[in-house]
């Protein structure tokens, strides 16, 4: 016997079955959608119906031939207008925030310099950008599924608390709550809210925004002055015992190598953290180095995809160049196929949009634990 | 509307919630089991009814004395008697059978010399060992849960095929159908049959077998010639894009470093392998950089407990000493909690009792894909 609880739950999930097969499958139609997910036409008809008026759904134009006889059918899209993601991250120096249609395109995006990194003063600024946003959205009748916000510190996963975040001084931070109070007190309705790590957040991004089949596990690689990591594996965020999980700066590549930040020796960071990088000769053996932190990783996660990103990278191209070559000799040896490497899609603004990105993978898993608070919903 | 294949399903999820409640919990009551299974204390009796029937459960005693009002509840129990699973490790020089209780107890072993690794000798002699053992549980009324089978090799999670076993000489060997088969010749009922690699299920043994709550993260590392290690997360084992997960001995400790098997410099395994240690300055050397290994997964994978095991460690008990004394150092260097580090509980037979202890995961785990093949279930 169902309980009512059971129905809503079932729907949710018979709702976000359909929207993954949209994400990987753009332009069936219903009766393809039901032979592909399981569900009854009829089933299909009254989600897909309800998805429409939602905005998450959009019906293409029909093909003019169809694939025979009958009438064409209608070949459904997830609705890249109608309905939004917001991403925030709150990085040491600065505040960035994107609008990001369901299939990852960045509609807009905004930076200002960070005023102070006081949680309260930070919290006034993210809504002093939030608003003007959410007005627009609204008057325009876009709808916004959620804000997702990340910022370089762990993050517990179920309540969203910011444990510690050295670079912004904070320990032990309920930020979600500051921005929940602070919308709520300004009116505006903004979705659910999400806090999150940002290479967490990062590697989201690459996970949900790519086309056809995921790669799983995905590691997204961050490197600025620390290198951290966000990993995807098994369709879900790892984040380990204690949301510890991905420290690769903190692994060692040389016993007794040189002093790092943490007071260890040979630490993957005092290689290829942007303290160890000055001038080109630095940047060639900072490649090298991330390219034995990458074949530590393939060894250990044996992942489909490792991405990298965060500022170094960006300004200086050689990086992931010499880490790509380092690999691929290690490979020859090896004789394994090599896993894929590559920059990652979104450049700087992957923490943003991947904050983005952890709105949309959140509701299409209503199963996940670890939903941090809801604000509104 | 449910069809009677989701009531079947739901039937068997609803088991395993009972079953692994029973894990967790010893000795609750059915009345207990409703309140924190969630389910209905009338489906909890049907479902208790069942499992009392085919042995799965057995009621304790009554408590003298109840905890107040009313009759004494009957607290019920995992039967450690009455179902049995079976493990066997394929190890390069020996066979390894054990007889194994839900509940992780051994109650027989038997180990003989390898006549040959060839897969259809090592087939014919793995149900030579088989079928006595099978005989006499049958004639004591004891039912067989499974088989489980593993060995030193990369097995594919989903069709149980050895892809490649470079110290048995195997490569894309389907020894599941091979003793499925001769199994089914002798005509011998033993439950459903899997195959795995040998640290993945020395670490399952570890996971499914403890008492409480689960270690996860949890690591097994396997010292031998080679080092490898077994990963269970999110309460699955983690075996990576290509099942190639978990190979720690080739992650690079030292760049520029000795030689390893592999041909690269540096690795673990040419430290920590057995063919890097003879005398005892050896074991205090090679202890440390298994703590450097160790203290690189922790940075990885924030696991709850890592455990060590193999030959080695069995014949050299100051590995694991330094090792742990190594970690220790790097803690208190980061302020952080130390993770816990442990021998193997089933010592040199963690394979074969993990072998055993994988009938069970998968039993439990209704839901997981990855169910390699079903023999005569």
């Amino acid at each position: 016997m169902q309980t009512t609880g059971d129905q809503q739950l079932l729907k949710r999930i018979n709702r976000s079955v359909l929207l993954r097969l949209m994400q990987q499958h753009s332009g069936l139609s219903r009766a393809r959608m039901a032979a592909q997910s399981g569900l009854t036409k009829s089933t299909v008809s009254v989600l897909v119906r309800e998805l429409l008026d939602e905005q998450w759904l959009v019906e293409a134009s029909p093909p003019v031939s169809g694939d025979g006889l009958g009438r064409p059918s209608t070949p459904l899209q997830l609705n890249a207008e109608g309905r939004v993601l917001i991403g925030m991250e709150v990085a040491v120096e600065c505040l960035r925030i994107v609008c990001v249609s369901l299939t990852g395109e960045v509609l807009s995006e905004h930076e200002v310099p960070l005023h102070s990194a006081d949680p309260q003063a930070v919290c006034t600024q993210a809504t002093a950008l939030l608003q003007p946003l959410c007005a627009d959205l609204a008057a325009r009748g876009i709808t916004i599924s959620g804000v997702g916000v990340c910022l370089p510190g762990a993050v517990h996963d179920s309540t969203g608390l910011v444990h510690f975040a050295p670079n912004l001084g904070w320990r032990n931070v309920d930020f979600l709550g500051m921005v929940r109070a602070a919308l709520a007190t300004a009116g505006m309705a903004c979705g659910t809210l999400y806090v999150q790590n940002d290479a967490d957040a990062a590697a989201l991004g690459e996970y949900e925004f790519g086309a056809g089949a995921k790669d799983d596990p995905l590691i997204f690689i961050n490197c600025d002055v620390g290198v951290g990591a966000g990993i995807v594996l098994n369709d879900r965020l790892f984040t380990g015992a204690r949301g510890a999980a991905g420290e690769i700066g903190h692994t060692i590549l040389q016993i007794d190598g040189p002093v790092c930040s943490c007071g260890r020796h040979g630490c993957a960071e005092a290689f290829i953290g942007a303290r160890a990088i000055r001038g080109s000769a630095d940047v060639a053996r900072a490649g090298h180095y991330l390219g034995v932190l990458i074949q530590n990783l393939d060894a250990l996660f044996n992942p489909k995809t490792v991405v990298i990103g965060g500022k170094i990278c960006a300004e200086h191209p050689g990086l992931l160049a010499q880490a790509q070559a380092t690999v691929a000799q290690y490979t020859r040896q090896s004789g394994m196929p090599m896993t894929e490497i590559r920059a990652a899609r979104y450049g700087l603004q992957a923490p943003a949009v991947g904050a983005a990105a952890l709105v949309l993978h959140r509701f299409l898993r209503p199963l996940s634990e670890g939903a941090n608070h809801v604000f509104g919903h």
